[in-house]
């Protein structure tokens, strides 16, 4: 049997096997009476929903949410949106790797390769003009840079994927630079802003397969995480003058625009102004983007965005 | 005498006269009970204090708020701002002009030619894609022509100045259509409702010498206002599709963002999203910017912006 | 086998067939385990739960929510409320209308009849003093009438039924004439805001047998869609003075009272003081009215009512 | 000298003297340096602005804010209103009395005389069905005779004048009854709300020739004192059912309508939302119609009002 | 077979049977599709969680929720927590009493014992300086000791157990006195206060094995129930000084600590804001205590508490 | 002549001079139309009113406002309200030294001696049980020794006096140590709560003769100033376990107790709980205490408190 095409490529009617992350494993009952479970497949490059109608007490010990699963079926469409029925699924095994199991393949990722982004991401650090700064910021960098590779921008918000925090440092970073240019901003305090003001979310998050709150992200959160990651980075790194210093921690801690959204100061600068609006910016398209993909209610509305209060219009063609 | 250079470029300790517009007039009382008058002065370029300390009585009948004045004195410096001692001052008077009094010269005026900037416009809009839709966006150029070139974006809080409306929608299209290629919005739309979005401050407030809310802008508002004259072209050029038109109409509508701030529904689609966000960021940093050159307080902190709630870092050099 | 009575007329024990609306079809699970259909069926009084509880399978496909049926069974009270175990349900055939079947005697309706309805808004609107205003109201009601004599009021909240819209106006109407007479208010403004205040609703929701929001309800919403068909009829009817008009835009559009309410702006004269606060008297009303005779729960208090936040006192006499 | 005709009734260059209370008296500098008085005087019909230019040293020891006061000068109109320019004020002496001078003459009444309120208030009680709370109610209606001919509805909000209290459940007695019949309300329970509402002002406020806040006013507020003061009487006129009873006590604590509004409880029947309701229309409408008449700002709309944190439009023809 | 610890005590794989409340039963489908009874069984030191899986359609009518039932079965450890899997449970019968069957320990109670709390209340009595302060406070305590002594202080948010009301009260007052001594408060108010403050939930809410609300405590609340209360004591002991008795309804009045959470008044004394401050502190840290023990969730920080909107930390040993 | 009483002891009618600290000086124009003095004059024990009549030009001279001046004149009651007329005021020349001038005689200070409040605080850093954290705590007293001394709470709102931060330490070390063992919280992580949530207040505020917020005070704030210092403590003390070192900075950064109050997390511990109630309390009733002893309204209850925003009663003796 062959291998099935991507998530984000699966047409209907496709038989074949893949490796998955299961994220979801439910039993339910069918209109029938009769029990099935309901799971929830992802890959690098999305998610689906798949269907187990066929011996379900013995399969439904075979795996569980949260493993890697071999599993074999073919793709369907029920109400609007395609599911994969399967015949078998089961944990993976040592051997699976023989035969082309990966984790990474097997987990949600962004969209651009990670060596692309990381790459710009090291020309705009180049860009810096003041040169104590931007060996700060090269230091940073260097640090946590196994981390801000793979790192998601959050546990389900937006960008919650494998280098979700890196595509999303580099979004805010490029439309900062912009309106930093349209408005008299200055740059360099924009490329320090973008690049730390999430930083925290390196500590304030674990991330193997799936991602979740630390005790010190919970207690503390990222945005003073990320305060304290700057402070240890100054003190290597001790040239750059203490009032840019503040400046940089101003723009981290005021990045939320407001107190009611968990930044202690408000912006009191040009420069964090532009980032807070930059980022809200890109969060909440990032948001609404994901839930026009997700959607599969009929009408040109669709259903209800919980954390946005409304529902949106769906674009005409789709 | 000489003729005093324009307020924005006045030094201390230069003797002159000119013309302004009165913007203001008080008679207050000094440290040793002499009355003395204060004076608001403005011409194109921004705002004075001026004070009148001899012949006050004699003085104060020679001119009022609202009217344009001839006035002569010498530039000062008090608690660290510049402003002008004057010895005389009267409204102008009908030879005045022989010397080459022009009003507009005496009223604020966006820091841009306005031919420069239309000529700007009419390219942003050369660039709609839908031959209807460019149409229609021109006809409503052509037909509110006149008042589109001079009139202000507001009465007091952000480009509160002739020809601030068309600055700031100039501004808002820039900011918008950048945006669109970043997050895959579509450009027609945008520089449509970056045109549209604040069209029905042409009836919500009249502009002569001063700005003033009329019955219609009291009762109705800019935004409905704008439905309202869109309606009105569309009549004339029936050509655009309706749902276009109902996704401009929301575009209007939807612009302040919350319908806390006035918005009879909240934004639905990506380009009202951006639209509102980009209208934000632009009146927000007109603000700063305004407040931060209004400040003459001591200290690193500007005085308090009520409607910001905040004080502002001064930049470092100033 | 008899014609059962109407909804709002049945007792237990009663057997016989009707027809209906479909409004609701669930499958469920008895307390043994078997599974039964549950269904919600609607004349033109009032809406009744039913259940199937034999041949399940094969009557499930007989008709679906949204169709209009024909049902028999027995009523049966069950925790304190009347409910129809049915024998038999299908979905009506064209031979139906032979025995009967009415498509509106099958959908709730205002409790008044529609022509005494109607009879009445004429005569409310001949009471109209400026001539020019009552020709623009009455070519309204003319160029509308067959949407305003069914429309409901809305989708859910209140007057959620045939007709229900009409029966709101009038009401409005009616207690606004007296508060007008009461306070000094004109009348004739307070009958054209209380015809006009939700005449978008003609647009901004379709209606067959179920209530749905257009695509321009959605985004541009009633209050601004029912301006522009207000714009519509003074095109056609130019002789009102502008001034007038525009108060009557301003009752249309402040009639939700607050900016948070979805009013873009809020009232300003003591007509749109009234009218709003009429209106969500009205409103408030019919939902508690509603609410009570729809509640089932045993004591002295109602189930919460999650619109209002509060569970209400039933009549003692209940 | 003629005595001058009443305060709304005054018509500018009248010459004359009269008696007021002098209820505001402020020193203040002219334009040209010099001192002079502002003063308020009050009569039953209003309130006019005077001001006192020659003398000032001496005369301002003859009276002081909040004493009766002989005054005689000539109405001037500045600045579109009508004011008193003084030559004389004095406070009033005892042989005052024998030139005419009455307390009740020289202070804010309602407009309608308070024998007739008086006994439209009896006749309303009667009507009320229930023998029991028609004793009840009229108890308390001697009990507290004497205040409630008199009291003013607040201190400064509305109805803030002498017999205020009484216009104003007149007016609210009559919209509910007008209500209750509408929307099948109990008449019985509205008489007695609209009676008892504010009767804990009472006691709340003192008042003689000023209004002030008691000890008690502060510390427990009108609405819980009137509840005590419904016990008092129940307790002297046991008949009345303890449920009808607590259902009066609900419309007396629920009637601002909302907790922030300081109802300790939220209206729960139908009679509570229109006791609300027809209290909060009742006392806007005051506010409204009192500031529209006190305006004296030029152009079509008035000034902010602070409450109700907006502008009115002043009726055309005023 | 031997008799069950208590519910407290409870650990896994013990047999036996004992008398408890029933507080919840629902039939549920199990993974395998057969139903099962889930049920809460409660003793005076807590409550546990047991299901019946076998007899189900027997069983089921031999007892139901808000009975006392004898159970029997075996306890078991189920995702962390102990539930027991029960082979028979019937409702109580008369000759159960003689097997040791007593209401009062099959309802959660209070841990300290209520005659040991009721000797610290007299003390606490006592201590009052004032003769007639104490002595009024006495004859409350003595007229309503039967309820005071069991009543809960809350239906489910705290201290929702029999005799809650009075731990509830002592902690107050515990606190209130040394915090009185702190910060110079008067220590006879504060005893009152601590009394006093909830008084009315001795009205508001009926009592037996479960509580509800009243008609009363609906429609009046305990805030003013607990007024009425302290007035009808008063009557019969009117030595105590009018403005001390104002002073105490202020404390019960203001406790909630504003108006958003029922105070009809804010605190305007210092004795009433310490004792909003600890009656809001005790009944949070009752919550969060309360909600640490229930939570059964994997993971360093308990599930969401919703009053409180937040998990917690759970504490490092547990 | 003699030397004036401290300030908080003096009585009308009595001459002399001291020296004090100048904070305040206004030019004002009496109501005889003459300028004269308006002064604010401090020592470390309150704070007083003074005027000057006589040689206003040349005495004006002599100081200004934040500086130390020697005062002479005679105390005098006006509106209730004991104030210095004054004769004679300069600022303060080196030679005053030599008659006892000493500068924190003339700045108010915490009623405590400061040695006092610092060995209770060194007894309680003793009574941490865990030597880890004992010898942290000390080792960050020792290293702010100088400012912990003397530094004031606030800018304004309450303890805003030298020291006032030691002794707001102290009480809240205090309660939430009595709490803790009522609640069954932990002492150890109280007493660093209490001693550290507030010490960034040693950054954030500059203080000699007056306080200021500095440039990190205003874009990064105490809460976040505070950690940091925790941090730099730390790693000179690196003994104390992670996990206590993330609750303690928990502890600073919740104790403003919700984001809208400027803490960037919520409580999520018991003591966190405490901890944020406590200072919430203490910092409250230091501004009901000063807002009374402050206060010379008259009546029985003091002016508004515009952060508290309602009028106080006033202690019934005073």
């Amino acid at each position: 049997m062959a291998r099935l095409p991507r998530i984000a490529d699966l047409t209907p009617n496709v038989s074949g096997w893949s490796f998955f992350l299961c994220t979801r494993k439910e039993t339910r009952v069918g209109r029938t009476g009769n029990p099935y479970l309901e799971i929830g497949l992802q890959d690098a490059s999305g998610e689906a929903r798949a269907k187990v109608f066929q011996d379900v007490d013995a399969i439904t010990l075979e795996f569980d949410a949260g493993e890697f699963v071999k599993a074999q079926g073919r793709s369907n469409v029920y109400q609007g949106r395609t599911e994969i029925i399967l015949d078998k699924i089961r944990r993976v095994i040592d051997r699976d790797r023989a035969e082309g199991f990966r984790e990474e393949e097997c987990i949600r990722c962004a969209p651009r390769p990670v060596d692309e982004m990381w790459t710009e991401l090291l020309a705009r650090l180049d860009s810096v003009q003041d040169p104590q700064l931007r060996s700060l910021l090269l230091r940073i960098v260097r640090t946590h840079e196994e981390r801000l590779r793979i790192w998601p921008a959050a546990r389900v918000v937006h960008h919650a994927y494998r280098s979700g925090l890196l595509e999303h440092i580099l979004q805010i970073m490029k439309v900062s630079l912009f309106l930093a240019d349209e408005y008299g901003a200055r740059r360099d305090l924009l490329v320090a802003g973008a690049l730390l003001h999430d930083i925290g979310k390196l500590r304030e998050m674990s991330y193997e397969t799936t991602t979740d709150y630390t005790v010190e992200g919970n207690l503390v959160g990222h945005i003073v995480i990320g305060i304290g990651m700057l402070h240890d980075a100054v003190r290597e790194e001790p040239g750059v003058p203490a009032e840019l210093v503040t400046e940089i921690e101003h723009l981290i801690l005021s990045h939320h625009g407001s107190l009611e959204l968990g930044s202690p100061v408000v912006p009191k600068t040009i420069e964090a102004f532009l980032l807070a609006a930059v980022d809200d910016l890109d969060a909440k398209l990032h948001q609404i983007r994901q839930h026009l993909e997700a959607d599969d209610t009929p009408g040109r509305f669709t259903a209800m965005h919980k954390r946005l209060d409304r529902s949106l219009l769906k674009p005409s063609g789709s």
